[in-house]
């Protein structure tokens, strides 16, 4: 079908949605908010806005052409996101290089993306010489450094950032080009097989950007983001743009924090002597940044806090509400950019009452503007919205990553059907709150039945004296799978947790009709530590590595 | 300059930003939030939705196409609201036609914008009457009505509108389609010659709603649009789409109001009756309300409202305050989609002190994610920020207008120097809040000096006694302009006010430098009343022509 189309080329009122204009309000409005880096450096937003134009001045003299890729391996810092604006900005590809990665996986993500220069602190020099062989598209190098001197090793380096700002042109004159121009890419580790490459255009991340204070913005009571705001990430930059976070807070020309490496006590610090009020970050990460108050007597009162990446476990959340934080899920993941739903609960559904708001602070969400969100059945038909039935969360959003970089089978997979695929299972009820009761891939497949493993490991989190719990299938010849759960003790009440006290807990659920009864493990182990993923999350693959066949 | 493009045509990721994208989250999160017309009717959202698609199949299986104009003739209802949706998501074109010009106006609009299909209330049939030989172009009319016969005089109509949604199937397939495809048409009165007509695409009223929202949504304290509102148009819905709202507050899922016909009386009754707490009109709407609430001896607290079309006084802004309005400026025009800026205050400048927090209420107010507002001078320099050095606001952001349909001269004036040109002359300050200090037109040139009549008319609106005033320039053998006050006295208490006051008034801000002494009038007019253009601003092209020979 053919309507009337109204956009020619030329005209002046072309307006792509590219990040320069990302600065227009707050260059304006905010001009000398305060961004700030750990307890070493303050900038204004002019001042930042002006490193970027030398950045982007140093790079194109350094010889970064448009459409060239520039890795960054960096803690979050005000010099990553002068990256996040200065490389988009001028045409080339930002690679956020995980540096939680191993070293060979580290090699593999910048071979395979083809960057041409790297920014590198110095804190990773040592890595960096060790690989410096298994990157031969990497043309140059520029380090970075919290020392006066940095330390550059056996390595060659173009020139030290700071010198390379100051004798740079602030003036960078940052062309207009098409919304669909590459911005960014990263890569994502999943069970099987080497990380692989996502990546998203400019006009992807502007719209995530707007869309993201939008939702934001209209929450009700709990979980807004506003001028007012004082905003941290504690989830990496490397890792989803830190959800993108670092463009809404500049647009939004808010106070910004930026804690380098997560050190608990330096977090606790920043937040109080800064002021934070806005943060995010995994379930682990919460509950260290809890600990690390409590060592330091400090509150934390009045901090929002966005969880994702994980299950919000119900108990930490309610530990979180009773230190006064506002606390409740996001859901996203690095193929989704990543917003796709925020648990912003309904006024009438905020009672006060911990219980029962966790039970709405811990689901995945209210999908937010623009996001077609289904929850589907294997043929692709939407399950009805009773809070009860299960099916697979698909998606189309105006963020989604078209595909794995230079894997077109992966690509196909993942939007099968012509939605996004998430491989999470989860339910909707009649207010669009999603609640995610498991991963395709961590179902356990139990005498015909499907049991979850997210469900027996948020009750189990309940019993007293468990620090953490993990829940995995493992193979049996009569049932094919059964849970094994692997129970961390916490120091304070260790003596209160046992074998017959988490299974007596979860019988009590079983004999409601809440779980199977095949959801009780007849194996619990007690082990010393998680292991957790490069970005914080449990670690199943290398758990079933370890006790899968038990 | 070439990056990497990733867009590519055919993908299954593609997503139009189109009007049906707007329904994926209201649909499954508010089903059944309500949509309220008069005292009349109310809906489910999801009812709506269907409706949507039964005056699609209607409008379809009636004749209409993609690209084909249909024009809307009726005062605030939800069929508009419905009309809002169907008829842009068909691909067809939505033209808001603006019944309070005159009949010759009317006939021209329709006429000029091509429109095939009209929309009529039976309001309008005996205006429609009167033109119809006069539109060869229209083809089909459908009239709607609240009356269970609606009357239809001598006209031919296909069929009445409920009797063809009730036999249209409500499942209609909405397709996807280009995004810049246009979606509405709506036409502008200048001060000179024929109406002209403005355009916005899909893209650019979708962006428009979710910067919207973003906007409103990320205000710290005041004037916010979030999920818990209750929305009331009370600027007509064919007056620049009644600011958009109607879209951004089905894209929230808000309980929505439709007034019908602005009558003081039911507007108060719907305010208090459904509670609604979010609006917005022009001064004269705001004056009207706050007598009809004292009439009614009801009040307004908690009621929000965004003040347009013309500059919001003082002093009627400090009567809302008191009587527990968070009352507030936007500024914005046809030709701007119309969203450009919003009084949203700083939290440090919402001292609870009405005469203080008036100041930035009254503002244009700061301008809005992804706008670049600037203010320049004469070369398109732009002014230093502040708040004192004043220069036409020039604009440039993803909604708009392109030009004037059909009118390349009058297109190419409107965006000359590659911005378009507002022709309202402001001062920015380093906060970033615009304040408007004279449309281009309205400046009085007297004796070498430029005299604001906007200020002027701000400070006779102090005095006590005056219920409306205008300043125009009128013709000075001697100082080229002189400016002439205009004032409608308030039958309260009309015995306070005289001309020596006025100027006594005037000479104190005079002597303290804050205006021109050119600027105190020597003649000062009371007249009966001050006519309005059809949206409510005050008619200087009239009073022009009626004084500006004295």
């Amino acid at each position: 079908m053919v309507g009337r189309l109204i956009q020619s080329a030329k005209s002046a009122y072309q307006y792509p949605l590219i990040f320069k204009q990302l600065w227009h309000t707050p260059r304006v409005q905010a001009p000398d908010q305060e961004i700030v880096y750990r307890d070493l450096k303050r900038f204004t937003y002019l001042q930042i806005r002006e490193r970027i134009g030398r950045l982007a001045s140093a790079l194109s003299k350094a010889g970064v052409a448009p459409g060239d890729t520039v890795g960054v391996l960096d803690w979050d810092s005000h010099r990553f996101l002068e990256a996040f604006f200065a490389i988009p900005m001028m045409g080339a590809v930002l690679q956020t290089v995980n540096v939680r990665l191993s070293p060979e996986q580290i090699a593999y993500t910048i071979d395979h993306a083809g960057a041409s220069t790297l920014l590198v602190n110095d804190e990773f020099v040592g890595l960096l010489e060790g690989i410096r062989s298994r990157l031969p598209k990497v043309k140059r190098l520029i380090v970075m450094s919290d020392r006066p001197v940095p330390q550059t090793g056996s390595l060659s380096f173009v020139s030290e950032y700071e010198t390379l700002l100051a004798a740079a042109s602030p003036d960078y004159d940052f062309p207009d080009f098409d919304e669909n121009t590459q911005a960014t890419t990263f890569y994502t580790t999943g069970t099987t097989g080497q990380p692989k490459g996502v990546y998203y255009s400019h006009r992807q991340l502007v719209l995530h950007s707007i869309c993201g204070l939008a939702q934001f913005g209209m929450a009700e009571q709990q979980g807004r983001f506003c001028r007012d705001d004082v905003y941290m990430p504690i989830t990496p930059m490397f890792h989803v743009h830190a959800w993108g976070f670092p463009w809404s807070a500049t647009l939004a020309g808010v106070k910004q924090v930026y804690p380098g490496r997560y050190e608990p006590a330096m977090l606790v610090k920043l937040i109080k002597n800064e002021g934070v009020t806005f943060t995010h970050g995994v379930p682990t990460i919460l509950q260290m940044l809890l600990d690390a108050a409590a060592s330091a007597k400090a509150d934390l009162k009045g901090l929002k806090m966005v969880i994702g990446g994980s299950a919000l476990p119900k108990a930490l959340a309610k530990r979180a509400l009773e230190a006064g934080i506002d606390i409740f899920a996001g859901y996203g993941m690095s193929e989704t950019g990543p917003l796709a739903a925020v648990s912003h609960v309904r006024s009438k559904d905020l009672t006060g009452d911990p219980d029962g708001e966790v039970e709405f602070r811990a689901k995945a969400g209210i999908a937010g503007p623009l996001v077609d969100l289904r929850i589907v059945d294997p043929d692709m038909k939407s399950v009805p919205h009773d809070g009860k039935t299960a099916g697979e969360i698909v998606l189309r959003s105006p963020w989604l990553t078209q595909g794995y970089f230079n894997n077109p089978e992966g690509s196909e997979q993942l939007w099968a059907g012509g939605y996004l695929h998430t491989s999470d299972i989860a339910t909707v009820d009649a207010n669009g709150y999603v609640h995610i009761t498991d991963r395709i891939k961590d179902v356990i497949k139990t005498g015909g039945e499907w049991v979850s493993s997210l469900q027996i490991e948020d009750l189990i989190s309940q019993c007293a004296g468990v620090a953490e719990v993990a829940v995995i299938g493992v193979k049996d010849d009569r049932w094919g799978e059964r849970p094994l759960a692997l129970v961390v003790k916490r120091a304070a009440d260790a003596n209160g947790v046992s074998d017959a006290a988490i299974k007596s807990h979860l019988k009590t659920f079983a004999d409601q009709g809440i779980i199977s009864k095949y959801g009780i493990p007849e194996k619990i182990l007690f082990i010393d530590s998680i292991p957790k993923t490069s970005v914080g999350k449990i670690n199943k693959k290398e758990l079933r590595e370890r006790y899968g066949d038990m």
